[in-house]
């Protein structure tokens, strides 16, 4: 697909890109999440951002706006999931005054107790970010409040798995006690904090150990070990190195990562740390998916 | 020590036992943990919580009152640790209107990566517990806030941890995404919800998965295979089956839970889910190891 509006339509924010000829030519975000839209003014929310932009072409969805909160609700395509299998659970209908809109649905996929697990719009970053890296096989992380790990095999996601590694952070950082002996400013830390965390929590041992090493934020602090600066920092390498290190390892196959900003980098040092490479996938891959997906529509 | 007050005072809890020729004959348990006591006014707060009981004899105490924010510091013991060594690190007075006080220390303990962990008050149910069982290797389970887990050998604490089980179930219940979909009246499940979550937070695999299995509590709830009242038992179970599989596992030796009510059933349920047994010490035993621990002062 070479001529359409792409939005990326999440929980909290909102991004619209207008692709001509197979390329980005405008780009549009706000804090319009889907949290923000009341009932029925999902029609109205799009029309205006999309304002001044051509209406008669294709526009094409994906993100939480396909959820039960959101617009319309798009089912999960299963994993192993291709292109082709992602398209053909797409919903599309004519909105007045907006033209075809399409919205593509989320995979769900099932671990060995049976236990299901979700993503919306994630895929199209990562058929996004195959396509800008040229890869057909490798570990795909998108850091976040949850963050998203995501096989592929020949080009197609075969399975995936949330970790709730931001939110989990913040849950403990504003209310445990972990969250005491940390200063107030945030000052940023030299590092040392957060090279430690991430040793310390990608070290062998089963789960429930992580239960345990958390503690080491109040113990290192109260010991002096760590200064106050550095403890906020080694909360999110001990959580991050956990992440990093859990089953199946990164690096083990190709390893990118997709995302913008310091948390992308977080998770590059935290790799390094750990003695692999996390590739960084071009921003906006999010529309290269988008338009991946429907060229494989049948 | 055959007649003596042994007091327990933690931060949220004071519980004090008069002891006459070995045997506890009264019991006062009250709600004024050391943070509720203003500055200076420990000794008031206990003659009046000891009121009517006679002043002339020897008063233990063990718990966070030993800590910097409790009444003085007492140090901590470096483990091992017998009871003569924590004797010998306890600090005593003579205070107005109350007689001889003795302050027992907290224990500390480090891992191979120097770590360090430390506890206040549960090392004096660990000896009483040992005393009260006769037994004098095995691992000491006491659940709580801070779970402590501890290991002894030839009638000493070798090593010990603690987990954040209580306070990451709170945090997590509270504060993410994950109690959303738990039943507000918080109405008693059926088993089932546990059982699957002890199960499936005991499976083999690094730390850093405990961060995605907990995200099953959302997908459970939201693919119907869990109802909403089986959703914080399920929880429960999983951050109870991690922490009951951490190393060195508990169903190694002979394992034996410490502590009241609920929740030491239910870490016995877990344990049992788990195959294997966690006996139950008698209450009160703190008593018993402030008594056994002084008669180790030298």
């Amino acid at each position: 697909m070479k001529n359409f509006i792409g939005v990326d339509w999440g929980t909290s924010s909102f991004r619209a890109y207008r692709v001509v000829d197979g390329a980005i030519i405008e780009r549009r975000a706000s804090a319009d999440g889907i949290l923000t839209v009341p009932p029925g003014g999902h029609a109205a929310t799009l029309s205006a951002r999309l304002a001044g932009w051509p209406s008669d072409g294709a526009i094409v969805l994906s993100g939480m706006i396909g959820s039960r909160q959101g617009w319309r609700e798009a089912s999960y395509a299963p994993c192993p999931a291709d292109a082709a299998a992602v398209a053909k659970a797409r919903i599309a209908w004519r909105e007045p005054g907006l033209g075809e809109i399409t919205l593509l649905p989320g995979l769900v996929a099932h671990d060995s107790r049976g236990v299901p697990d979700v993503m919306r719009g994630e895929e199209a970053q990562v058929f996004g970010a195959m396509r800008a890296l040229g890869v057909e096989v490798g570990m795909f992380i998108l850091p976040g409040t949850h963050s998203k790990r995501v096989e592929v095999r020949r080009g197609r996601v075969e399975s995936f798995a949330t970790y709730m590694t931001g939110e989990v952070f913040a849950a403990l950082r504003d209310h445990t006690i972990l969250g005491r002996l940390m200063e107030a400013d945030n000052a940023p830390g030299d590092g040392s904090g957060f090279k430690r965390g991430v040793e310390e929590g990608a070290q062998a041992g089963p789960c429930g150990d992580l239960l345990h090493r958390l503690f080491a934020v109040r113990t290192l602090g109260l010991f002096g070990q760590l200064p106050a600066a550095e403890l906020p920092d080694y909360l999110s390498g001990l959580l991050i190195g956990a992440e990093l290190s859990a089953s199946p390892s990164p690096a083990e196959s190709g390893a990118y990562v997709i995302g913008s900003g310091e948390l992308t980098k977080r998770y590059q040092k935290g790799a390094e740390i750990l003695g692999f490479a996390l590739e960084a996938a071009p921003e906006d891959c999010v529309v290269l998916g988008q338009s991946f997906i429907m060229d494989h529509a049948i």
